[in-house]
C-alpha cells in the first residue's frame, strides 16, 4: 500500500484521513453521492466550511439569459443552469457553547470513506471543542439506489471525557450562499436564490419544503424526517421558516453515552404536477424509507451493489492504484446513470455544477460505452432522454434551416444552450454520436423493441440532418464543410475526417436499420429513395489524406498549416486560457482526440499502417486540455502497439479526479474521464470492439500489469474476460446453458457455460518507435511512480 | 425635373416639401450638418417629433460592458459607443397656448433644403396652431467648416394674420430620451444617461453646461449665446439647471411682423483638460463666433465650400438624379472629414449612432480614397488618427500572441470594440488596408513628410504583424490560414486571395518605403534582414486558382462548396437576419466585393481574362447585403467591359441614402457607399488606378451618359478630367507652370497649364454577356427610370 497523502490506496474505497481545506472543492466532489437523480456533494455535515455547496436533482434548472456582445441569427437567447437545492445534508452541532466547526478547537483525527461495494460515505471525526470538550463524531451517508427519492444519513455523537449539553439541529435549507467562481470560462455560471418559497408542511414527524424557480417555473419539493435515539432526557422542536426548516434535538450526555441520529431524506420535482402532489409524493418517499429505515437502505445499496459489481468490475493487477482508480471511476459512472431514468447524464454527473450542470456528446460517446456493457438500461434509458428531446431537436434544425434533428451541443432539457456556436452548434458530430451510441447498444443487446421504440427515429432524424449539411461536389464526392469535429482547439473545418466517417456511418446505419424494420422506417417517411440516397452519400463520402506526409489531416488542409510553438507553451495549459481561439484554429495543435478517435469509432475505415502513422502524427501536436482525450489516447496507442504509453495515458484518465489533473476536480467529476479509463482498459487492453459480425477482442497487457480481468454483457449475456500476459481466458456465467461466439483477434470462439476457453494473446509489435508528446504534455507515468516523485501537475 | 415625391431632383440641394412621420428617421440622417467634429442630425428645431436625437462630437464615446454567453481569452471586456451629447440645436415655441408641434394644427407647407454649395440647412414652415393662430417659422443652420467648435441656427417667426404671444425657449439639454431602437443586430446599443453634470456656468450672456461621461470619464461642455431682434417688447429669462440651460424669449407680435433669434453655438471636450480650461475654450469659441456674426459664419462657409468643389466636383451628364447624388455623397463626405483633424471618421460620420458610432475599415478602405484625390490633408489626419492608436494596435498584437501591430475591427477611440472575432478580429485585413491607404496617400502627393512622421511605422508593425500570421509551407508558399476576408459571409477561411494579395502588397510596400528611408527605417528597428523577410513572404505567396472552373476561389476551397439556394432566399434578405452564420460561411453565397474588391485593389496581380471570368462567376452569387459592395461591383464591372452594369451599380451605391436602400439610413448614413459613389464613377468610368508608375485613366462611359467630368488632385496639381462619348480631356488649373504626365489607357501624356490634352477612348469589349445576379439582388437599373416604375426594395 503507497500512501499518497489523503487518499491511501486500497482495492475498493477512497478514503481521506486529513482535511485540507484548500483541497475541499476537491473532496466534495469525489465523496459525492448520486442515484443518477439525486446528487449530494460531499460537503461536511455541519455545512462550513464548504467550497461549493451542492444538492441536485437531475434536470432541475433555472433559466438564465444568454447574453452576446454581437448577437446573430438562430442564437440561442436564453440558458439553462443546474440549480443548487434544497439542502438536507446539514446536520449542525453545538457542543456546549461552541459550535462544531473544524476550523477551531482541536482535532485529533478525521477519516472519511468511500465505500465502492456499500456505496456509503462513511466520517469518523475526533474533536476538542476551544472551551476543552471532547467529542467523537460518526456519520454514514447514502443516497438509494434502490429508492430513488431518498436519502439517508445516521449521525451518532459521543460524549468522550466530560458531561456536555449537545444541540443538534438538523436542517433542510434553501437558497444557499454560492461561492463566487472562478474567471475561467469553463466553470459555470452561478444563480443566486434561484428557489422561491411555495409552502412548508410540517409536523413533529417530518418537515416538506416545497420550492419553485423563478423563471423555469418548476416545483420542488423537500422532505426530512428522524429518528433519535438517545440515553438521556432529550427536547426535540421543530420550526419551519419559507428556506428552511429546522428539527432541534437537546440533550446532555455523560462521557461514554451517545446521541444517534437517522436523518432520511426525499425528493421530488416536477413541471407539471401540482404543489400538493409534489408534497404527497415527498411524504409517501419518506414513508417507504421509514419502513425501510437505515439497516434496510443499508441492505438493499449492498444488494444492488454486489449485482453491479458482478457483473462490471474491473480488476487490475499490478497497479494497485489503477486499480483503486478504475473502481472509483465506474462507481462514479455508475452513481450518475443508475436511476437517471429518461433523465440527462450530465459531464459531470450530479457531483458538481461545473458545465452549468450541462450534458454534452460525453454522454453518448464516452459514458454510455461503458454502461452499454455494463448496465445496458441505463444506457437505454439515457437514450431514451435523447429521444425524449427530438421534438426541440426537429424545431432547431428548423431555425438553422436544416432538415432532420439538430440535437444541442449542450443543454439540460434538450434547448440548445450554447452561447458560442464555432464549438457549440458547428460540433454537429453530436448527431453522429448519438446515432453511434443507438448502433451500439443495438448490437451488443440485440434490443429491436428498443429500435422500434425510439432508436430507428434517433437514426432517421439524424441521418435527415446530414443529408441537408452535405454536399456532392462536381467530382461526386459528398463533402461536409464548415463542421467542428471534437478537437476545439480547431473549428469550423472542411470534411474534417471524424466528422464525415461518422456522418456516413450514422447514414449506413439508418439506411441497414430502415430496411431492417420496413414498416417503422415507412411510419417515419422513409421511402426507398430516402434509404439510396442515405448510402449513396456514405459510399461517396470524401476522406481527405496527405499523400505526401502518409497521413490523414484532421481535416483538409490541416496538415499544411504552421505547427504551434509548444517549446514557447511550456507553462501555457490549457492553451485556451492563454491565447485566442483564432490563432489556435489557424495552427497545428489539437486538444483532444479527433483523427484519433476516428481511428477508434470507425476503426474499420483506416488500415493498420495509417493507424501508426497517424498515431505518431497526431501525438506529437495533441496537448490533452481536454479530458475526453487521453483515454482514446490510450486504446489507439494501444492498438499500434505502443502499449506502455497506453498504459500511461491509461492512468491518466482514471486518476484524473483523484489527482485533479485538471485543475477543475471541485466543480465536479470528470464523468466521461472516468468511464474512459474502463474504455481505455477494456477497449485498449482487451482490444473490445463491438462490429455487426459480433463482439471482438485482441488483448494485450503493457509492462507492469500482470492481469486485466473484465466482465461485459452481450445480448444478455455476463463474459469474463481474463487477461494475462500470453493468454486470454473467456468465461460465461449465465445459468447453464449461456452460449457467446466472439472473436479473438479475428478468429471467432465459442464460448458456453461451464467451459471457458483460452487463447494465446496475439503479439503486438509497433510499426514506429513510441512517438513523444508537446513538451510538458507526455502522460504522467503508469509505471513504478511512487508519492515521492509524483509531482501535481501546476 | 423629376418629381420624386418629398425629394425634387435638383443639382446643388435636397429638398424636402413633405414630412412623413415615418420617415423622420431617414430625414434627421440626410439633413445631419457635421464639420467632423461636431455633428447635428436633421432634428427638427422644435425637437419633436422624432426618431432619434442626435448631437455628436467626434470620439466623444461612453464605455460599456461586451457581455459574452461564454467567453473566451482575448475577448475585449468593453465597448465604446458615441454618446449623444448636450443638445443645443433645440428652440421651443410657443404660439399663444399651442405648442408648435406639427403632429398638431394645420400644416400649411413645409420645406427644407440642404445646400451643397452654402453648406446651410434652410428650413420653412407655415402653420396654424389649434387655437387658429397663422405662424410662419423659417431657420437656417450650419456647422461652421471654418470654426471648427462651432454651430449656429438663426431662426425666425413671422406672425400672419393675428396678433400673438410668442414664447421661444432655446435650450441646450442633456441626457435626452433616447429611441428604443430595433432588435437588428446592426443597429447600435443606446446607453440611457450617460451624462453626470459637473457644473453650470451662465449669465444673460451665455451658458455653458459641463457634464461628465460616468464610466469613460470624459469631460465636454455646450455653450450658446444668442442675438435677439424683435419689434416689440422683449423679455429674456435665462434658467439653468443641471441638465439644461434655456433662455426664454417673450414678446407680442403684430400681423407682418417677425421675431429673429440666432442661436451660437459651441462643444469642446478632453480627456485630459480641466472643468475650467474646457469651459473657457467653449466661452472662447462662443466669443469668436459672436464676432464673425451669423454673416460672417454663413459667409466663411461658402467660401470653405467653393475651394472644395472647385477641386471636387464631379459633374453627371445625362442623369440628373445621379448628378444630385453624387453631389450630395460628396457634401456628406466632406463634412465626415473636414475637420476630423486626427480624429477617427465613423462608418456614419457622425449623422447618426448606427454602428455605435464606430470606425471600421470604411475609413482607409472606403472613404480615404475619396478624399485623398480631393482633400488630401483630411486623408492625412485621418492616418493620424490611426497612427495615434498605434500603441494600443501594438499592445493588442501582443494579447494575441503577434507581433507588430493588430489595429481594432471597430472602435472609437483604438481599443477593439468588436465582440464577435470570427467577423471582427480575425479580419486582419484592415490592416492592410490601412497601409494602402498610406501608399495611395504617398503616391498622390509625394508627401515623404508624412512617411517619414507616421506613415512608415504604420507600414512597419503592419508588415511585422503579416508576418507573425503567416508561413511558409513545405513548398515554400507562404499562406495566411484562418483569415476572414471583407466577405462577411465567409469567415476564419483559409488562404483568403484579398487578405494575402494585401498582405503581401503590405509587406512589399514596408520593404520599399524602408529601403528609400533608412534612416527612418533603423529608427524603427527595421534591419536588412527584415525587409528580405518581408519581400520573400510577398514573393511566395499562395494564391488559390481553380483551373477546372478557371477563376480564383475566394479562398482556398470555396468554389468547391455547395452554392446557396438563391430561389429559397429571394425575399429574405438580408440573409444574416434570417440564416445562421455557419450556414452562411460554408455555402457558396457573398455578402460583399471580396475577390471582386482584390480585382480593384490588386488589380495588376490578375490577368485581363481572369477578371473578366471572376466578375462573371462572383456576380452570380455576390447578394450584396453589405453597403460597401455595389462600388467596388461597378469598378470591377466597368474594368471588364460591363459598362451599363456598372452603371447600375454606380446608380446604387450613390442613392443607398436618398433611397433608404439598406432601410437603416435612419441610423446614419452610410459614408463609404457615398464616398463609393465617387470611386465607382472615376475609378470605374474614369478608370482611375494610382500605380508606382504615375496617375493611369482608361476611361468609357455607359449608355445614357453623355459627359462625366471629375477634378483630382495629384502631387499639389489639380488635374479635370473631362469625359465624353468617344474622347477625354484631361486639362491642369494651378498656376502658370502646372505639369503632369499621366497615363491615358497605358500611355504616358504630358498635361501643362494652358494645354488640355484631348484623346480617343479605348473601346472596352466584355469576353463574356452581362452576368446575372442572385433573383431578386439585380442591381436597380439607372437608366431611363421614373417615379412610377420605381420601386422601393422591400
Amino acid at each position: 500500500m503507497i500512501d499518497r497523502g489523503p487518499h491511501p490506496i486500497e482495492p475498493w474505497q477512497l478514503r481521506e484521513t486529513e482535511l485540507p481545506f484548500d483541497k475541499l472543492a476537491q473532496a466534495e466532489s469525489l465523496f459525492a453521492l448520486s442515484n443518477g437523480h439525486i446528487g449530494l456533494r460531499g460537503n461536511l455535515d455541519e455545512g462550513e466550511p464548504y467550497a461549493m455547496p451542492g444538492t441536485y436533482l437531475n434536470s432541475f434548472y433555472e433559466q438564465r439569459p444568454l447574453p452576446y456582445a454581437e448577437a446573430g441569427y438562430g442564437y440561442p437567447e436564453s440558458g439553462q443552469t443546474l440549480v443548487d437545492v434544497t439542502n438536507g445534508k446539514l446536520i449542525r452541532l453545538l457542543v456546549d457553547d461552541s459550535p462544531f466547526d473544524l476550523r477551531y478547537g482541536e482535532l485529533h483525527s478525521h477519516e472519511r470513506c468511500l465505500d465502492f461495494r456499500t456505496g456509503i460515505l462513511r466520517r469518523e471525526v475526533d474533536w476538542t471543542s476551544p472551551a476543552g470538550k471532547r467529542v467523537k463524531v460518526r456519520s454514514r451517508r447514502l443516497v438509494s439506489l434502490t429508492q430513488r427519492a431518498v436519502a439517508a444519513i445516521e449521525y451518532v455523537v459521543e460524549v468522550v471525557d466530560q458531561p456536555v449539553r449537545l444541540v443538534v439541529q438538523s436542517e433542510l435549507v434553501a437558497n444557499e450562499t454560492q461561492p463566487r467562481l472562478s474567471a475561467d470560462p469553463r466553470v459555470s455560471a452561478v444563480l443566486e436564490n434561484p428557489l422561491e418559497a411555495v409552502s412548508q408542511d410540517f409536523d413533529n414527524e417530518e418537515v416538506i419544503l416545497v420550492h419553485r424557480t423563478r423563471a423555469s417555473g418548476l416545483l420542488m419539493a423537500a422532505g426530512m424526517a428522524h429518528a433519535i435515539e438517545s440515553p438521556a432526557r432529550t427536547e426535540v422542536d421543530v420550526d419551519v421558516r419559507e428556506d428552511w426548516g429546522r428539527t432541534t434535538v437537546i440533550c446532555v450526555l455523560q462521557p461514554g453515552q451517545t446521541l444517534r441520529l437517522v436523518k432520511l431524506l426525499a425528493y421530488g420535482w416536477s413541471s407539471l404536477r401540482s404543489e400538493t402532489a409534489i408534497t404527497d409524493q415527498v411524504s409517501a418517499a419518506l414513508a417507504a424509507a421509514r419502513f425501510s429505515g437505515w439497516d434496510g437502505l443499508v441492505e438493499q445499496q449492498r444488494e444492488f451493489l454486489d449485482d453491479f459489481w458482478d457483473a462490471a468490475d474491473v480488476e487490475v493487477e499490478g497497479n494497485a492504484e489503477l486499480q483503486q482508480a478504475v473502481r472509483f471511476a465506474l462507481f462514479h459512472v455508475l452513481q450518475s446513470g443508475a436511476r437517471a431514468e429518461r433523465r440527462a447524464i450530465p459531464s459531470k454527473g450530479l457531483t458538481g455544477a461545473g458545465y452549468d450542470g450541462h450534458t454534452f456528446w460525453d454522454t453518448e460517446g464516452f459514458v454510455l460505452p461503458t454502461l452499454t456493457f455494463t448496465m445496458p438500461n441505463a444506457a437505454a434509458d439515457a437514450l431514451r432522454w435523447r429521444h425524449s428531446t427530438l421534438e426541440l431537436a426537429k424545431e432547431r434544425a428548423q431555425v438553422l434551416g436544416l432538415r432532420g434533428a439538430a440535437f444541442p451541443w449542450r443543454t439540460i432539457r434538450g434547448q440548445e444552450c450554447s452561447g458560442y456556436w464555432p464549438a457549440g452548434t458547428a460540433a454537429f458530430h453530436l448527431n453522429a454520436d448519438i446515432a453511434a451510441a443507438v448502433r451500439r447498444y443495438h448490437r451488443a443487446t440485440g434490443d429491436d423493441a428498443f429500435i422500434r421504440e425510439c432508436g430507428l427515429e434517433l437514426l432517421v432524424e439524424t441521418a435527415r440532418l446530414w443529408i441537408s449539411l452535405g454536399h456532392h461536389d462536381r467530382n461526386g464526392k459528398w463533402h461536409l464543410p464548415g463542421m467542428t469535429g471534437p478537437d476545439e482547439y480547431s473549428a469550423v473545418a472542411d470534411d474534417n475526417v471524424f466528422t464525415n466517417l461518422m456522418a456516413a456511418s450514422n447514414l449506413r446505419t439508418a439506411a441497414d436499420l430502415a430496411a431492417r424494420f420496413p414498416d417503422d422506417a415507412r411510419r417515419l417517411g422513409v421511402d426507398l429513395e430516402e434509404e439510396a440516397a442515405w448510402r449513396d452519400a456514405a459510399t461517396d463520402v470524401y476522406i481527405p489524406y496527405d499523400e505526401e506526409l502518409g497521413v490523414h489531416p484532421q481535416s483538409e488542409g490541416f496538415t499544411g498549416y504552421a505547427v504551434w510553438d509548444f517549446e514557447a507553451s511550456r507553462d501555457k495549459y490549457p492553451l485556451l486560457l492563454h491565447a485566442p481561439y483564432f490563432e489556435l484554429y489557424r495552427k497545428q495543435v489539437v486538444k483532444q482526440a479527433d483523427l484519433t478517435l476516428a481511428m477508434y469509432w470507425c476503426s474499420d475505415e483506416f488500415t493498420a499502417e495509417q493507424k501508426a502513422r497517424n498515431v505518431d502524427y497526431y501525438e506529437r501536436i495533441t496537448v490533452r486540455d481536454s479530458s475526453l482525450s487521453a483515454c482514446v489516447q490510450a486504446v489507439t496507442a494501444a492498438e499500434v502497439g505502443h502499449l506502455d504509453l497506453a498504459y500511461d495515458y491509461a492512468y491518466e484518465a482514471a486518476l484524473i479526479d483523484l489527482l485533479d489533473l485538471h485543475h477543475n476536480t471541485g466543480d465536479g467529476l470528470h464523468m466521461a474521464s472516468l468511464a474512459g479509463a474502463w474504455t481505455a482498459l477494456v477497449a485498449g487492453f482487451g482490444g473490445l470492439r463491438e462490429r455487426e459480425t459480433g463482439l471482438c477482442f485482441d488483448p494485450a497487457l503493457p509492462n507492469g500489469l500482470s492481469k486485466l480481468a473484465f466482465t461485459v454483457r452481450w445480448h444478455g449475456v455476463r463474459l469474463r474476460v481474463e487477461i494475462r500476459r500470453d493468454e486470454v481466458t473467456y468465461t460465461v456465467h449465465d445459468g447453464p446453458d449461456a452460449a457467446l461466439t466472439v472473436f479473438h483477434a479475428g478468429e471467432p470462439i465459442e464460448v458456453v457455460t461451464g467451459k471457458p476457453v483460452t487463447c494465446p494473446l496475439r503479439v503486438r509489435r509497433p510499426l514506429l518507435p513510441r512517438p513523444t508528446q508537446p513538451p510538458g504534455r507526455e502522460p504522467m507515468s503508469a509505471l513504478g511512480k511512487t508519492t515521492t516523485t509524483r509531482k501535481r501537475h501546476k
